[in-house]
């Protein structure tokens, strides 16, 4: 029995939505609304004290942390494999994935688009000004590191970070970033649309997607 | 040959420098100050795309993002282990490492306290206050998970989270965290701080330290 907690926007809850469908892991999800501050309920901190989504409950036992649950799976499901080939190849994959992760999602999600506009009265044009700031120099950065011969971030096998690259670029256009600056990145992703395990898990797809 | 790039105060190179140090690995340190701008040069750009420390160059090679340096050297020199055990073991020592890489040193660095003082007007009082928002629910977190039976954050060896709570340690005091809520995670530290690699390894011990 295998459930993640998650919300239809969350960009760390589609990572690993994505590796579910990827490895045909039969599931069910119990949705939070963010918003409306589901994940701080004594019900939900007893899952997972840190409060925040995603959190994966895998027969007994709860792993948080987007990536962390993700390798978890990789060890325990390891087909296919999305940290495949040598120590350095793994190494190059967790940099880009963390790159997403730790450099640029942290800035922009809504903990702390919420933060902005309650303590320095910031409208959303400028929590978007803000988001790109931050957005900006990570994709600069990642698009150049990738092999324009190759059909995703880590060569021509589906690995971590193309799970955490779609999220983010669907994050870039909710504050408008200009993605025409990073060809490959925007032909990865064209590739990665293709694959069902993505297109399933968009979150428009959800079934707490408000309409927009 | 093996060379990390660094910084003094960089709490994520500290975690790299914590790792070589456990692991015996002999290295040089190139120091770029980032206050001055150094990351973003030319030169170091050509090394690290993304501007930013630690990264690492082993051999031919060059890894970037503190937690995927880790990771790297973990697999190619396993003397100690830093993810040892299971993988549920190891999926819960990377939540717990990424809850600090990912949810709360990335809100708090360098980068983003001269962005928040140069845009919003900010002091380094309210930079604080800030910082500390961040800091004090992802330790709350933390201080609820670790078993008071256990010397470190994962069992009786050392991890890496364990390699991640020391430094972000460090940089909460800086900015006036009130730790006596956390007296697990300071009791662990307590533990740490008696094994070399971690004092040593203490940024004011640095060459390009600047006594305050």
């Amino acid at each position: 029995m295998t459930t993640l907690y998650g919300f239809w926007r969350s960009t760390a809850a589609w990572r690993v939505r994505i590796a579910l469908h990827l490895k045909k892991l039969p599931h069910e999800t119990i949705l939070l609304s963010l918003p409306a501050g589901d994940q701080n309920s004594e019900a939900y901190m007893a899952v997972n004290p840190q409060g925040l989504v995603p959190f994966l409950r895998h027969e007994e036992v709860g792993v948080g942390q987007s990536l962390a649950i993700i390798e978890y799976l990789d060890e325990l499901y390891p087909d296919p494999l999305l940290l495949p080939g040598t120590a350095l190849d793994r190494a190059k994959a967790r940099a880009m994935a963390q790159l997403i992760a730790c450099d640029i999602h942290p800035l922009n999600n809504l903990r702390v688009q919420k933060y902005l506009k309650a303590e320095f009265s910031l409208d959303q044009s400028r929590v978007d000004v803000w988001a790109r700031h931050w957005i900006e120099p990570g994709f600069q950065a990642l698009e150049a590191q990738i092999d324009p011969q190759t059909d995703y971030l880590m060569g021509n096998c589906v690995t971590l970070p193309d799970l955490c690259l779609v999220p983010q670029l669907y994050n870039a256009r909710r504050v408008s970033t200009d993605l025409t600056r990073y060809p490959g990145l925007l032909a990865i992703e064209a590739r990665l649309a293709d694959i069902p395990a993505f297109s399933a898990s968009h979150p428009d797809l959800q079934p707490d997607a408000v309409p927009v």
